[in-house]
């Protein structure tokens, strides 16, 4: 069947034919819509977060001590700073050729307009302007063909694999050469998408590649940290990298680090949040000073506000009566962040419309579909641009400059150089041109901080038209952020409500606090972030006192956007079908419990296995792990004596049971060493009462004898014969550990196994190193010869696996169960009952918000 | 023997006079300085903070639907609310009767130095200061002698707090009295002091009583949320009420929520980081809301900064070469960590000696000793002030006042408004009586923005004796908060480092940067906080460019002071004793597992357990919880037959094992009544192969009978007898779940038991409301009468017990075991093998950095 494609890859458990499909399809059938089921599902793989301490890894242990440690940890500090320090750079070089290409467009298509408006030949200058858009927007459509991840925002992948999601692709080095340069061209071509999101996939790339690319480089000179080499490492890397993007994009370094804690931390980690905000400070820090050097040439200085910044917001000096807000602008604050709420909610429901459009119209048509859209938008896009520059303008008058301060040191440009005098007379200004015809963030600047006036109909007719235009624009296939255009379209709906009580109620307002609510309140209508939107929104305004309207407004937007959809991120997750974790279970979801949501049947190994039976197993299943256990039985004494395999794995099952009487003479024995005399006297009493240790091997002797077996039929072939009963088929399995598929693969690669006839100490014995060479990856069980095994060989993965994953009581809440597999980063959690026997494991799938919910119904009906 | 009175309370394990104590405190002596051992250690216990989800929390969860959860959501809100406009009120009082007594004080003083100086009468104006200063520090001292737990600044207390440790009459309404009223005498009484530590102490304890309070109040109502009565509300709130009390004290919203988290959170929860957000935002805006229409009549204003602001640091206007900062004095902020490190370390290890000091010579005698000294620091430092600025200041010139901005709205007033003019013509003013004879707030206002100068000998002059007597002043059994007296030695610090390159060196460097790094390095080397420092004082100086010389200078202030000693709060901790749990483990303790540091020696209940038994356990272990737990017994069919409370034990014991094949059963079972056609064949197949369910039942006595009792005495008494082998003392046993000692003793009081002749369906049950009702003092063992109960009857604890917490395997590294417990916020983790065998118990008590680092050198010589 076909349906195990369509659930998540990484679960490890559910036999395909059997029961689990039909009856959690039907289920999950149920809760989705139906238009979701046609969109295709891709597979994506969890992250191995949580560490496997195997024997490999605590031979790496053994030889570490305190100067490693710290040699260690600087090595992870210059790492920490190097990126930040690269992602600054890549801020800095988009920034540089965004602007440049959109100063040489503008000045040139203007010169053209200031000439053809006497002239007659406008058409002229918009096919100059057009030529110019479309050109940029197929280099970047160009690029993303060359990788097709590149595409939108990259936030939705960031916070999915921050989340723990593996999406093919998305931290490749290909994939950053595309998206820094995609994102380039298609602001330069004038689409209304921003360079933020893309900054922030390209910052995680970096944190991705760069520690691994060290190793690489260092692995010649015998470089000994193969640390960085799992997932774990990797994940707190693309973590600083995302902050760094953050930081560099919105100069806020802070709100990086807490988006980034936000979407990916599993749980406060002082040491990752210090380093996060390092890594941050570095990427802010190191923009400014290449940005202050090379466009104030003030090399040396730090003092520029990030590549996004509102500039400042300041009563005019001497004006008393001048409050930036007050008691009453909160509760318009209020009903603003209400309208946001909806605006977005609608921006996004058309959004997801048009994205499952796509998906089902266009991507399974030839690649150049997309191209042409991508043109398509462009087209329109600069038309729309130039006519309603040329045609719907109002001229308004010119504020005098004298209330701004010209000398600040901030580098914040004087307002006025960016409005735009189309057809207008010296001192008035075209005001549908200074918004339309100007990169975004002098458009955003002049709503913010224009003392001039806008008309209301050019507001409402911007706001329209680039609300529709940007929500068309968010999903072409281009590198395409989306804070800059919902904070524009915002601001122009701030402005307007601030026109409307300042000019026709006549309240003493500061217009620039309307604007700047009015970004926030569509942008958390649109996103709906939280914390970290809140912190990024304040520290790009750099002023303290708008904390708590930002945050009122986001947190209403937010509100009333969750009342009709998602996010406009969780919306393209869900599209791709990611399963992401929720944050919490609701409080509902606690009744249900681990044995409800688990997945009982069970692929898996036993800890000395015949090479045979681990290739069956690797082939002819997709589980990325499988727990390693042994059977109860009970007259295991006998089959000791004539098989070696079983005489083996039942050895492993003795010798694995920690008892409390035996943990108690093994510490008396080490307080025997240890030299001191009043311990020893304690032990010696103790010990002396004890029974030589041989006999407590005869004790668990005769332990396994109390067992019986009701399986006549010993280690029979893995895949059951369709006669046994249900107790033949979910028999007691005592639980010892889970092996990974690819640690499998690996130890059958490299011939770790043993003959039937020779002690299991004879096997080869692997190396940290060589386990995590092939990382991150790992060869396939097809790519396996064959020919090259002799199946009746032995491994014994009980030196590979981990021996001591988290594991869950079945009686155990979703709340819990939740918490541990969120908090821990968990891949798989064995559900292991009262007597130690695994009866279920649970993965990522089976915690998904659907998977609960759906669940939960069940649980009403049968209850 | 005292020694178990003397280790951690909470533990639940130790047998007293057995094994663990002498080989443990031998262990941990080795380690522990010769003077620690000598200090008095309290007993501790531990916050619930992992839900306990037993029968009567799931009655509660049953009745739970979506309009019940966003109802108590919405009060959750409300309560949130309600403590960030209570911290703020709180802020607002101190605030403004700190500053009505300072400012009565000093005009009064002030006045009769100007004309004692005249008149030669100056031994009369320090007469008068010092009646003012004793009056006002004998106030604050009796205050603390009513509740000696408000002394001090309170950090450590709600660090150890939310760290997850109860400290007695933390968070008591009186503790709060004592502590708001205190502060403000002990700052209005002239010491070295800040009011900053306290306030959020304060916070705290309105975060924790504020709910509690309501549902008091609501229960008269019929208002069904016992919620909030549990630890794991409380510390979520106390989280919200530190963090409101941080943003009211700081004007730091965000840093508030960093500070939070990073002491408390115990993983990231998104839910609760903005509700703490939220918290601390009401907090400030309410502070600033009421300030500005009291203390500048702008009613409905709110751009104020925080109580304690830095001034805005701003080139004057026009001077293009002026730079904040530049490249270059990056070196110097370096430097200047470091020399703040070295600084603070000093601070610590003084103050670390006069605190032991204090716990032994002062604390011992009568209480009235504690007042005196606090009246000779308040003679002392009125002394010291007085007599410096009157003999040891020097005359510097004025600056003109117009390169401020006098008309600012930020309503900070002009810095030369707050200038000592003593014994100096009018032109120039006595810098050494504008620092010492002003409000700590105004010195370091003076330092950051005085654009004259201060004579380096005057500066380090005010900086040794500052340094001095705070460093005395601190651990004085007064409310005393430590951050304002740090910044202003670190202001003179580094406003000495300004001088020195301004006027030596001829640097152009702005000096107030300066003075702010000095202040940040020298509070960095004291308090060694990291990011949420970082971000308390970018939020301070409401200057996003600050951000990174602060973090810089506060991460190399940090690394230099730990190579010394601990920071002053979690000195201060461990001079209490508290078990304060790290961050993270080191890399090199992942030598160890669970099983090397676990408890053996349990103290456990069975699941039926007589009266008689339950009360001997309770009144002769001091340990807060106890595993409940079968035995392991081959003839468990034998004793069925004849004895109720043992057949009731085996029959809790097989029903307690959920196996594969019966949760299979389970699921078809379900599946039938599941209105799906499809499903329900797939189930009937499924169920024609298995056997009846009668069978499953059978199948459970067969595997009874595989085992055997090497114990012939049945359920003995509790208290292993002296003759026992150690395989009868360590038996083993079935691990079932947790009881608390607080739930065993509520059952025995409310008379929870049923006769031998009776089922065990008999017994009272008792509601989540009756369970949690005497929270969150519960009774003691001690209270109950004895006679009241009949010590044959037998409790069925099973419905009240934890039946799922979380454990681990004893082969668990450390680093996950820490992991799990400081993130889950554990009490209790036992330690479970592979047969489901209760092996251990790790507490918090194993898992503080002292036992760990013992252990590791005991495995280190055992190895």
């Amino acid at each position: 069947m076909a349906c195990c494609g369509n659930c998540f890859c990484c679960q490890c458990c559910c036999r395909e034919e059997e029961t689990r499909t039909p009856e959690e399809l039907t289920i999950l059938g149920e809760i989705r819509d139906e238009e979701d089921e046609i969109l295709p599902r891709k597979d994506y793989e969890s992250l191995d977060y949580d560490r496997c301490i195997n024997e490999p890894y605590v031979e790496i242990l053994e030889g570490m001590d305190n100067k490693k440690t710290k040699k260690y940890e600087a090595v992870r500090w210059m790492m920490v700073f190097a990126i930040g320090v690269t992602v600054g750079l890549v801020g800095l070089f988009v920034d540089f050729f965004v602007h440049l290409f959109t100063k040489i467009k503008f000045s040139v298509v203007g010169d053209s307009v200031e000439r053809c408006s006497d002239k007659g030949c406008l058409p002229l200058s918009l096919l100059e302007l057009l030529a110019f858009n479309m050109s940029f927007v197929f280099i970047a459509s160009v690029l993303v063909l060359i990788e097709p991840v590149a595409a939108g925002s990259g936030i939705p992948e960031i916070k999915s694999y921050l989340n723990g999601v593996k999406i093919p692709g998305i931290v490749r080095l290909r994939t950053f050469l595309c998206k820094a340069a995609g994102v380039l061209f298609s602001v330069a071509g004038g689409l209304f998408v921003g360079k933020e999101g893309p900054m922030i996939h390209s910052g995680a790339i970096v944190g991705a590649g760069l520690p691994q690319f060290q190793s690489i480089t260092f692995k010649r000179i015998k470089f000994d940290f193969p640390y960085f080499r799992s997932d774990r490492d990797k994940r707190d890397f693309v973590s600083a990298g995302a902050a760094a993007g953050v930081a560099a994009a919105f100069g806020a370094p802070i709100g990086g680090t807490l988006f980034s804690l936000e979407e990916g931390s599993s749980f406060w980690n002082q040491a990752l949040t210090w380093k996060v905000l390092f890594c941050s400070m570095s990427a802010t820090f190191t923009l400014n000073f290449f940005r202050s050097g090379i466009n104030f040439n003030k090399w040396g200085s730090f003092q520029l506000p990030g590549l996004l910044n509102f500039g400042e917001f300041k009563c005019p000096d001497g004006d008393k009566n001048c409050h930036l807000w007050t008691a009453v602008d909160l509760a318009f604050f209020v009903l603003m962040g209400v309208v946001g709420g909806l605006l977005g909610a609608l921006f996004n429901c058309m959004n997801k419309g048009l994205a499952k459009y796509r998906i089902r119209h266009i991507h399974p048509k030839a690649k150049f579909m997309r191209v042409l859209e991508s043109l398509l938008v462009a087209m329109v896009t600069t038309v729309v641009i130039f006519a309603a520059s040329m045609l719907l303008g109002e001229c308004r008058e010119l504020s005098s400059p004298t209330t701004h301060n010209t000398t600040s040191t901030s580098g914040s440009e004087d307002i006025n150089s960016t409005v735009r005098q189309f057809f207008c007379t010296n001192k008035t200004y075209n005001d549908m041109a200074t918004l339309f015809f100007n990169p975004q963030e002098a458009a955003i600047h002049q709503l913010f901080h224009q003392d001039g006036t806008f008309s209301p109909v050019t507001l409402s007719v911007f706001f329209l038209l680039y609300f529709l235009l940007a929500c068309w624009t968010y999903g072409v296939s281009i590198p395409s952020g989306l804070f800059v255009p919902s904070l524009l379209c915002g601001a122009a709906f701030g402005r307007l409500v601030a026109n409307i009580l300042k000019v026709k109620l006549g309240m003493a307002i500061y217009p620039g606090t309307f604007a700047l609510i009015g970004a926030a309140a569509f942008l958390g209508g649109v996103v709906r972030m939280t914390i970290s939107l809140t912190v990024i929104l304040i520290e790009s305004t750099n002023e303290i006192t708008y904390g708590l309207p930002i945050m009122i407004t986001l947190m209403i937007a937010k509100w009333t956007g969750d009342f009709f959809n998602k996010g406009i991120y969780d919306i393209h997750i869900q599209l791709r079908g990611v399963p992401l974790l929720e944050w919490e279970t609701e409080v509902e979801l606690d009744k249900l419990t681990a044995s409800d949501i688990m997945e009982t049947n069970l692929t898996y190994v036993y800890p000395h296995t015949r090479v045979q039976s681990l290739v069956s197993i690797l082939r002819t299943t997709v589980y990325h792990a499988f727990p390693v256990v042994t059977e109860n039985r009970q007259n295991e004494r006998d089959f000791m004596k004539g098989n070696i395999l079983v005489s083996n794995n039942i050895r492993f099952k003795k010798s694995s049971v920690v008892t409390r009487a035996g943990e108690q003479r093994r510490r008396c024995q080490s307080m025997k060493s240890y030299p001191s005399s009043e311990l020893r006297n304690v032990c010696d009493e103790q010990s002396a009462v004890v029974e030589p240790a041989e006999e407590g091997e005869d004790l668990l002797q005769q332990m396994l004898e109390r067992r019986h077996a009701p399986y006549p039929n010993l280690y029979p072939d893995q895949s059951p014969s369709e006669e046994w009963t249900m107790e033949e088929r979910f028999r007691p399995l005592t639980f010892h550990g889970l092996i990974l598929r690819s640690q499998l693969v690996n130890l059958l690669i490299r011939g770790v196994c043993y003959a039937e006839n020779q002690s299991s100490a004879t096997q080869p014995r692997l190396s940290y190193a060589e386990m995590t060479e092939d990382y991150p990856r790992y060869p396939d069980i097809h790519d396996l010869d064959l020919a090259l095994l002799n199946p009746r060989m032995i491994v014994d993965v009980t030196p590979y696996m981990n021996p001591c994953p988290y594991t869950v009581s079945p009686n155990t809440r979703i709340s819990q169960v939740f918490n541990l597999f969120r908090t821990m980063g968990l891949r798989h959690l064995p559900v292991v009952n009262a007597v130690g026997e695994i009866v279920g494991i649970i993965t990522r799938h089976n915690l998904t918000h659907e998977f609960l919910v759906a669940k939960l119904r069940q649980h009403y009906i049968t209850v």
